[in-house]
Order: structure tokens, then sequence, then C-alpha cells
């Protein structure tokens, strides 16, 4: 490899020009292995925060970060693979539905997943809330377990891109997270040395996302597309509204009862109408990935009749129907099973709860998603440094949501945690969370746009 | 002092914001006591690189960086005090024959100087090759001798503005170096520290200088001259070309050589114009405060008869004269024996010379500085890296300016060096360092401009 100097590649994009091939690929290398110092890379980071990279800049540099550790590669499996990933929303618990879902159809989802840190609760916490569920796997589990099971969520080793891992926390400590390129292949480099085939997006957009403007949450769903397709990754998004919490609940083991509702065929018409269109994105790009390559694991090659064959199946798929009938909920159970959990335990519930009700009859015009997602996150379901530990029970429970109608008196929210002290904390982060109006407000879409197809 | 998270602080200039006073004093105490990591003070480099610091910011941050150490105080002395400070240049030995020629007028010069790194000599490089010469005083043996002989010329000792002692390593490899509010923070919180009451700055522009186009010297010079007055030093910038070498040499020994001549009443025509015209305006600006101040020292109130007349003797000097008559020179020899030198000792020369001719007749019509200066340093006159040696001797000779009329095979250049290996590498620095064409070019002016008079 080339070697530079890493004062002239930071000038060089301090000076808005445009770094080579050659300075990518050695600046993260040379981070990664400590040759580049800490105080470089950051001022690299503000220079880039600042002026940005180019389209190819920013492939090359994702490219560097995947190339900084291993790649998983389910080429060799007898499906297709999709995945989905979410830039984490409050009650976003769409993995623990999706996943079987996607799954039962024939379509193997490689789902790495994080813990949660501040107001967002991460996957990985959700399922630990089910007694026995263990969230490390191998490599070779994993490859083990997608060949016998179709799925597996478990927590991504340190083995991929680990050149992320470093830049995430300096980015951290010098304000050069909120910056576009730097999100895109933080969360690009995870996901294709992942190995998924196809993957799907949900960029989430309002007061309980990242992002809370949606031209920027437009702006990072195609930046992110772009470097998905530009990797050879059937890659897709939609952009999804998070002003109001996702669902009725926000917490772990709340969550995952609320997963089990959708499973069974019912659960919030929000969660299930987000679960059903990230599930259509998945089985289409698996469908696109079968066109296009076919399945080398199954000895079915691009453009014959097999292919077309099998990706007229997942188009024609209804995931509605597997809801319904069950098929979705056999695959959860297995998935669980393999990785010890006991899907048939009873879940972990909070010692205390409190209600907080409606001060006066009309219509719910508001309840914002930050606000109730701290709430949780204070009573116990969420961590403040990443060594905390969760409680599984606590969290909070939505009675109403914005549009519905409400009584003087009636409960809105109910707060759940262990340790009582935690309501006081709770119910301040829920001041003036909520509005109440004498007329319905107009409904806020699920899905406000698509990216990629 | 206010605490404050250092993340918000580099957030708050990333985003074009305004730092507030406490932000800043925090930020720079935070940094020099070693809170605010290395990796946090880079980012906002960056940003200021980026995104410019305002007036007010820029002289709290310089304020900040003057109160991380002591400061010293010449205000108890019987006479004005003025200093000057020059950016660096090839062949600027100005220091050498300003310093005792102001002296001798009754002004204190309290000149702190540094060594050489990379094409420009330092000052202290320069006199150390006298014999017995030291560089090194306490502030006790600074004020004893400014006392006794009016002006010393030693190292800036550790305890001023230490947090620019760290700012500047850093920037040194985050390429954060050429930025002007850096730049003149970092040289005005050292003469401000230093206690001189005047300061002249000799900004210099062209080829040879860290500043080679005009109007980035002239933003240079202005913005120091606004943070000097702002402090209350009166301060002014002349702007000097530094297209060519100053005088007819380059490298220790031979330029204190050059400083005896001039002081012997001749020397180069550049070099005394430029000697003369810092001296007016140190004279003037130790004048100025005068008018303005007095001399508390020796009990003389400003406004005074006794303040008028001092400072219209200051405004009457003639130091042409001065170095005409062997006053200048009178002061040299004390300053130089009370820091331990010997006046009278022969120079120390290389033990090998080397000509360069001119290959055409004509008229020299370039002489390229940057070229000169690293010929010099591959000599042995300069050092690459802080802990090298420099030879005294080392250096180059110029037979020929600018303007002058060359015969073929007259020689321009004598390269003087301990180590005939270094001739090589010297000549393919002055590779096309000079032109000679068929006629006479315009005179360059010595003095370009004049800021803050």
């Amino acid at each position: 490899m080339e070697i530079f100097d890493a004062v002239d590649v930071i000038q060089t994009k301090r000076d808005h020009g445009v770094l080579s091939d050659a300075q990518i690929d050695w600046v993260i290398d040379a981070y990664t292995r400590g040759t580049v110092a800490e105080e470089q890379m950051s001022a690299l980071l503000m220079a880039i925060f600042l002026n940005g990279l180019t389209r190819a800049e920013l492939n090359r540099w994702t490219a560097a970060m995947i190339a900084s550790g291993e790649r998983l590669d389910y080429s060799g499996l007898a499906c297709p693979t999709a995945d989905k990933h979410s830039t984490g929303g409050v009650g976003d618990k769409i993995t623990l539905p999706l996943t079987p879902l996607v799954a039962s159809f024939g379509v193997g989802v490689p789902q790495l997943s994080g813990r949660g840190l501040g107001h967002t609760g991460g996957t990985l916490d959700k399922l630990e809330a089910i007694p026995g569920w263990r969230a490390g796997l191998t490599n070779g589990q994993m490859y083990d377990q997608m060949q016998q099971v179709g799925a597996v969520i478990c927590q991504a080793g340190q083995g991929l891109a680990p050149a992320d891992r470093k830049l995430y926390a300096l980015r951290d400590v010098t304000a050069t997270v909120a910056c576009i390129p730097l999100i895109a292949s933080s969360i690009m480099s995870k996901k294709i040395a992942e190995g998924t085939g196809a993957l799907v997006l949900d960029v989430k957009c309002g007061s309980g996302a990242f992002m809370t403007d949606l031209s920027r949450a437009r702006e990072l769903a195609e930046t992110m597309v772009a470097i998905g397709q530009d990797h050879g990754v059937t890659t897709t998004a939609l952009i999804t509204g998070m002003s109001t919490p996702l669902g009725l609940t926000a917490g772990n083991a709340l969550e995952v009862g609320e997963a089990l509702e959708v499973l069974a065929g019912g659960g919030p018409p929000d969660v299930v109408e987000l679960t059903l269109a990230l599930a259509r994105q998945m089985l289409d790009g698996a469908a696109s990935r079968i066109e296009q390559n076919g399945v080398p694991g199954a000895g079915v090659a691009a453009g014959s009749a097999e292919a077309g064959r099998r990706a007229g199946e997942l188009r024609q798929a209804d995931p509605a129907q597997a809801l319904l009938n069950g098929q979705a909920m056999d695959t959860w159970r297995r998935l669980i099973q393999v990785q010890g959990g006991d899907p048939a335990a009873p879940l972990p519930q909070a010692r205390h709860t409190e209600q907080l009700v409606a001060s006066a009859d009309g219509y719910l015009t508001s309840l914002d998603a930050l606000q109730v997602g701290v709430a949780a996150w204070r009573l116990g379901a969420g961590r403040a440094r990443k060594e905390d530990q969760v409680q599984p029970g606590a969290g909070v429970v939505l009675h109403a949501k914005p549009g519905d109608a409400v009584r003087q008196g009636q409960p809105l929210l109910t707060l759940h945690t262990d340790v009582p002290a935690r309501f006081e904390r709770a119910k301040l982060a829920l001041d003036g969370a909520w509005t109440i109006g004498a007329s319905r407000p107009d409904p806020q879409p699920v899905v406000i746009d698509t990216i990629g197809t």
C-alpha cells in the first residue's frame, strides 16, 4: 500500500480537494492500526463534516472501512438474503416481527443488531427480555443458524469494520456525529460487511429520530442507497415518521409483547403497516437479487426458468397473510429457541406502575416521541453509559395515539419501572409531551417516502 | 471558572456560531491542563480554520493564551520598551543590527527569539555562531540586563504562553498551521506576554516567506496589529518583500558578519533600508508610549513636559547616523559581552566552499529566496528536526542581486559547508533558482506597505 503523510491528506480535504482512492485506503488503514493519530483523524473528520465527500470518495471511504475487517459471505446458502437497518426511533420493535416474517418466505435474514444508548432502544436489549435468549453467536454459529432456521438476530462481532468502532468513538467526542457521509459510511460499512444480498433502510424522521428534518432524512437515505448499490447490495430505503412513538409501547419486554401481538395477526395498525411495508421491500429486494445473480448456493443460475419462478414467488408473496396464518409466528419460535430463548415463557413485568391521565376532553393532537423515549429511558428501559444494565420490564405504555378521542381523566400513559423513585424523573421528561385539541388532527403517514426503487 | 462540554464548544464553531468569552477561557485553560483532549482541540482548530474567528473571539483567544502562563512586566524600567517580530525569511538577520541600534537611543528592547526550523534561520542560531554567546537567561537575568544594557536577545522561557506551545505542536500535525487567526494569536500571545510596550511586525511576503500572497500578508498584518492595539500594545506592521534573499548572506556566521558591516556603517542597501525602517517604527512606537503612558519607572507622567521632551527626542532620533557614528556598534558590543560572547573573536568559517557562476551575460532578473533558503539549510545552516545541530559556518553568499549586471563565468553564489557531500543536494535545490535576461528588471521595493500608523 502506498504511504502518505497524514498532514497532506487532511490538507487536501481542508482545501476542498478530492481525496484519491490511495489516500483514503491509506488513511483508514493507518488510523485503524494507530499510525494516524486520533488528533489527525479528528481534524480530517471535521474537514469532511464542513467540506463533504464526493460520491466516489464516500464509496471508497466505505470500502476502506469494510476492508479494515472481515466480510461475511452467505453466497453459499441455498436462499437469497435480505436485511433491514433502522436509524432508530422510539418504540421501534419492527425487527422482531419482520425478521421471522421475511424468513418464513425462504429469504435468509442475517440481522446484526446493537444495544440501545440514550432514548432509542436496541433490538438486543428487547430480545434479552425473553428468558434464556442469547445475543452472542460466533460467525460459524451464525452460518449454521442461517442454514437451519433461515434467520439470525445477534450482536455484531468485533471483526466487522473495526475502523468504524474507532471512528464512532472519536466522532462522539469531537462533534462530528451529525454528518451525513460519516453516518452513511458507518451504517453501510457494517451492513455490507455483514454479507446481506439485499437491504432495506428505515430512515426515521421526526422529533424522536436522529434526523428531525425531512430533507436531511431524504439526503441520508439517498446517500446510503447509493453506497449500497455501488457496492453490489440491492438497496432501497423508506423514510418513515418518528414524531410520535411507533405502536403503543416503548421498553424492552413491553415491545416484545407488542411484537408477539403482530405475529399473532393483531397489534397496533402503524406497527403492522410498517412491518408489511419493510417486508415488501425485503421480499422484492430478494427477488431482484435472484433475477440478477440467481441463487449460486442452490445451483440456480441468473436468467434461468427456476430463477424466474423463485423471484416471481417472492414478488407474489403475501406477508399480511403470513401474519394471520401463523407462518411468521412459527419461524419466530424457532428463531428464539435456537438462540436459547423460551418463546412460551412469561415476559418480565415491572414491579411498579403509575398512570398519567388526560386533563380535558377532546382529541389527542400530538404525543412527542422524544419525550416518551426519554421517559422510558429514565424509567430504566435504556442506558446512559455503555456499561449500564437495563430493566427488562421498564417502559411506557400508550393508551391513545394522536388522532384518538380522549376524555378528561382517561389514562393516556402507564409508566412501568422496578424503581419507584424514577417516576418523578420520567414525569419531568413528559412535561408538555402531549396536546389535546378540539378537532381531530390530520392523520400522519407511517411511510413518508420510498427511495431507490 | 465556568465548566463547559468540549463537544458543545466544538459544535458552536462547527455551526458558524460565536464562542463566548467563558467558552474560550475554559477551552484554552482545560486544553493546557489536559482536560480537553488533543483530538477535541484539533477538531476545534479545523473548525476555526474553516469557519474563522471574529475580532472579539480572536482577542479573547489570544488573551486566554497569554493567561495560560506568566506575563513579563517592564513597566518599572526607567525607559520605554519596543520590540520587533518578523514572520521569517531567508537572510533575515535584521534583529542583530536593529536591537542595539534602537537600544542605543534609550529604548529598551526585550527581544525573545527562537531557533530556525526548515528553510528560515533563527536569530538564536545566528548569535550562537559568536564564540561564548549564550541564548538562555532567567527572567531575573533578563530584567537586570534590560536595566544594565537596555536590550536582551534571548530564548523565550517555558513559562510564556504554554498553551501556544501545545497548540503549535498540534497544528503542525493536523494541517491547521496556515490559518491567519491561529498564526496571529500564536505570535501575539508570546509578544504580548513578553511585556513590550511597543511592537513592530515585519510581515514577509514572497516565495521565501510563509505568506506568498500580498493580500494574505496584509490580512495577517492587520489582524496582528488589531490584537496588539486591543491588548494595549502600540503595534504597527511593515509588509516587506521576500521573493529574493535579504542582503547577500544566508547562514549563521555569514549573517553575523553582514550584521557587523551594517553596524559599522556599511552593508547591503536592502538590509540597511529595512533596519532603518523598522528602527523608525520602534522609535516612533516608543515615543507614542511615552506620550500616552509617560515613563512610570522614571517618574515621568503622561502629558508632562518631560514626557513631551523624551517623546520628541525619539521622534527626532536619526538611526542612520547611529550606524555611521559607532553608537549602535557600542551597544552591540555590550549586548554580546553581557551574554558571554566575545565581539572581537573571529567568526567560524566553513571548511569547504564551491562557486556557482553565471551562464550568460545580462542582468540577473530573479534569484529565488525559497531555493536559496533550502540550499543554505541543506548545506548545514538549518535543521530538519528540532534536535538537529546547525553548522555555524554553513550557508550561501550572494555575489549579485536581481537588477545587477552579470557576465558569463562570473560567480553568482558561493556555497559554504563543513561537509562537501552536501554540495550536491544544495545544488539540486538551486536548480533554476535564478534567471538572467537582456534588460534590467524593475527594482522591487524593500518595504511594500505600512499598517497601523
